[in-house]
C-alpha cells in the first residue's frame, strides 16, 4: 500500500524538534498554501500529511485572514497542532490534532502563545507567508522573536524513506505514462491543448495531482509556453515537422515527477532539429550515469556541460544561453528543491547519498531554431542511478 | 473574436495612474504570481495580459529570487514596466515593454528607483508579496514608502467591460459543459478521479485554465476534498445512491467560472436527499432573481436566508452551520473577489451595478445528511440578472 503511514509522520515532528532545539528554537511554525495550489504545501504536507483545498480568498479581517492556507504549530517541548480554516477532514486523518479558525494568523499567533514559550520560533514555508499576515504577527506576537528557517525543512527532507522512495517511483511511472499519452495525442491537425488535455486527464485519472506544464510548439516552439494562466493554446493547431516541446510536473500523494521531452510532430527529425535534441538528451544522459553516492554534485554538472559542449548542435550553433542560471537540474520530492546541480555555486561542492531523488534537465531556447527540454527523475541508490521517468520508447 | 483588446490595456492602465494619482501615490506596482498557481495572477494580468508559467522555485540569493512571480511598474507620469524571469514570451506580446530578470525582487527595487520618483508607492497584490521579498524591497528602497493599495485594484476590477463580459459569458459556458462532463461520467462504479479528469479534460482541451476543485462523496460528502494536493480519490467508487457534490472552478482568457453542483448518483434522491438538494438550490435562485442594478448587496443575502430557512430541509434539521462566514457569494472576475454577499458587513450596503458579475453559492456541510453544494455565476445588466452558468438540463 503506497503511502505514509503515522509512524513515519511522528519521526518527521520528532526529528524537526530535535533540528530546532539544536538551532536554539522554542519551537517551529511551518505555513503552506493549498488551495489547489502546488507549489508550496510541502512544510504542512511533511509534517502532518494535510492539504487544504478550499481556495484562496481575499483577506477580509474580522472575518477570515488567510484562507487557503495551513499552519503546524510544532513546540520543541510538546505536541503538534495544525491549523486550518475548513472544518470538516476526509480520512486518513491529519497527524495532529486539528484546530478550525477562519482567521488562520491570529489563530496562529494564539496557537505559538498558547504552546511555545517566549523565545525564539523557527519559520519553515517563509516564501508563502505574506508580508502583512507577517507584520500582523509580529504585533501580536511581541515576545517571540519569528526567524526564518527554512533550512531545517531542506535538512530534514533531503534524504528519501523507503515510502517516499516507493511515491517517488510510483510519481515517475505516472509522469511517463501522462507523458506517452501527449506523445499519442500529437498528431498532425490537433491542438496544443488537446495534446495537453490528455496528458492532464491521465494525471488526474490516476489519482494524480496536476501541478503544471510548459509546452510550446512551431514558431513558438523558443517560448515556455503561453501567456495566460492556461500554458497551452487551443487556437495552435499542430503541423507536420512542429518542433513540441512538454515539460511535465505533477505528483502522487504529494510527491513530485517533473520530466520533458521534445519531439517533432508527425515525421522524422531534420538534421537541424535532430541535432537539438540529441544535445539535450545526450547531455542529460551523461549527467544520470555520473549520479553515485560519494560524488559532489559539481561533477555531475560539470559533466553534462562538456558533453553539452561537444555536441553536433554546439559545433554548429555555438553555446546558447541557460534558461536555469546554469543549473542542470535541482532535488525533487514535495517541491522543487536544492541541491542545484551547477558547475559552482554553494550546492556544487555537496556529495550525493543514496536516497537522494534528483530531476537532471536541460532547456536550450534559441528563436532561430526552437527550443528543446529534457529532464529525467533519479533515485540515488548505493549501486548507482535508478531512472524512474525511463521512456519505453 | 475573444479577448481583451490593446487599447483596453492601455485604458486599463490609464485608469490605475489616475486612482494611484488621486490617492497621492508617485505609483503602483502590481505583483502577481504565475508558476502554474490560480489564485493570484490577476493584477498582472489585468493590467498587461501576461501570466509567467515557468514554476516557482526557492530562492537562491545571488542567483534568483521570487522565480515565477511578474510584477509591473506604473509611475503616474510614466510608461509601464512588465518584469519578469522569463526570456522569450509569446504572441499576444503583453502591454508593456518586457524587462527579463533573475532576481525579480532587486529588478523591481532598480526599477521603480529609476521610475518612481521618491514617495509614497502602492503595492497591489500584497497577498501575493512574502514578507522576505517585501522586507528586501523595504531595505533597498529607503526613499520609497511601499504601502498595501489593493482597494485600488478592487476599484478599477468592479465593472467588468463589454470584452469582459463575453470571456465571462464563454467561461460560464465551458464551466457548465465542464460540470455536464462530469455527470456523464457519474455512473456507479466509477471513481472520484475519473469523474474529475473528465470535467478537467473538457476545460483543457477548450483552451481553459483548470483552477481547482471540492469535490466529496458518499460517506465523506460532509468534507470539503481530500486531504492531498489531488482533491478527488482514486479508490473511493461510487456506488448508486452516493450523494456526489462537485465545486468546479478554471477560467477562459483568465476570466473565472465558479459553479457547484450537487446530485445523487445513478438514482433518483430519497426525501431527505431532496429536502437537502432543493434547499441550496432555490435559496441560491431566490437570490438570482434579486439581482438588479440599484439593489443593496444585503437585501440578496436577507433573500437567499429567509428561502433557505423556510425551506423543508431546515424545518427537519434546523439551521446548519455555514462554511463561508455567512457569505452568499462573492464578486468573480479575474479572482473571487469583493464584494461579499451578506446581510451585514462591510459589502451589504454597496448597491449592484450593471456590469458586475456574482457568483451565488451555499453549501451545507452536515455530518449526519451530507454536505451540499449549489453555485451559479451572473451578470447584472440593466435588465436584470443574466445566469451565465444556466444547466439545459
Amino acid at each position: 500500500m503506497l503511502g505514509i503511514g503515522g509512524e513515519e509522520y511522528e519521526q518527521r515532528q520528532i526529528a524537526m524538534r530535535r533540528l530546532a532545539a539544536r538551532a536554539g528554537f522554542q519551537g517551529v511554525v511551518a505555513w503552506s498554501r493549498g488551495g489547489s495550489t502546488q507549489d508550496h504545501y510541502a512544510d504542512v504536507y511533511y509534517l502532518t500529511g494535510f492539504y487544504q483545498h478550499q481556495p484562496f480568498v481575499p483577506d477580509a479581517p474580522g472575518r477570515w485572514r488567510a484562507q487557503g492556507h495551513a499552519a503546524v504549530v510544532l513546540p520543541v517541548d510538546g505536541p503538534a497542532l495544525l491549523l486550518t480554516d475548513v472544518r470538516a477532514v476526509q480520512e486518513p486523518r491529519p497527524a495532529a490534532p486539528v484546530r478550525t479558525a477562519p482567521d488562520l494568523v491570529d489563530a496562529l499567533a494564539e496557537q505559538i502563545r498558547a504552546s511555545i514559550p517566549v523565545g525564539t520560533v523557527g519559520l519553515i514555508g517563509c516564501e508563502a507567508m505574506a508580508a502583512s499576515w507577517w507584520r500582523r504577527l509580529r504585533s501580536t506576537l511581541p515576545g517571540h522573536d519569528l526567524v526564518d528557517a527554512d533550512h531545517l525543512a531542506r535538512q530534514v527532507r533531503r534524504i528519501k524513506s523507503p515510502a517516499e522512495l516507493s511515491l517517488l517511483r510510483a510519481s515517475g511511472a505516472l509522469g511517463q505514462r501522462a507523458m506517452a499519452a501527449a506523445q499519442d495525442a500529437a498528431t498532425p491537425g490537433t491542438t496544443e491543448a488537446e495534446v495537453a488535455a490528455a496528458a492532464i486527464a491521465e494525471i488526474v485519472r490516476a489519482g494524480g495531482a496536476y501541478y503544471g506544464m510548459g509546452i510550446s510548439s512551431g514558431a513558438e516552439s523558443h517560448t515556455f509556453a503561453a501567456s495566460g494562466p492556461a500554458p497551452y493554446s487551443a487556437d495552435r493547431r499542430l503541423s507536420a515537422g512542429d518542433l513540441l516541446r512538454i515539460d511535465l510536473y505533477g505528483s502522487v500523494h504529494g510527491y513530485l515527477f517533473d520530466l520533458a521531452r521534445t519531439w517533432i510532430v508527425g515525421t522524422e527529425p531534420t538534421t537541424e532539429q535532430r541535432r537539438l535534441l540529441d544535445a539535450v538528451r545526450d547531455s542529460v544522459h551523461a549527467g544520470i550515469e555520473m549520479l553515485r553516492p560519494g560524488r559532489p554534485i559539481g561533477e555531475v554538472a560539470r559533466r553534462c556541460q562538456k558533453v553539452f559542449e561537444r555536441s553536433e548542435f554546439v559545433a554548429h550553433h555555438g553555446l546558447p544561453g541557460s534558461e536555469m542560471g546554469g543549473a542542470w537540474g535541482h532535488g525533487l520530492g514535495l517541491s522543487f528543491e536544492p541541491p542545484w546541480v551547477t558547475e559552482d555555486g554553494p550546492d556544487a561542492s555537496e556529495r550525493l547519498e543514496a536516497g537522494m531523488c534528483l530531476a537532471l534537465e536541460r532547456r536550450i531556447a534559441m528563436p532561430s531554431v526552437g527550443d528543446a527540454n529534457y529532464e529525467d527523475d533519479v533515485i540515488i541508490t548505493d549501486s548507482g542511478p535508478e531512472l524512474i521517468t525511463s521512456d519505453p520508447r
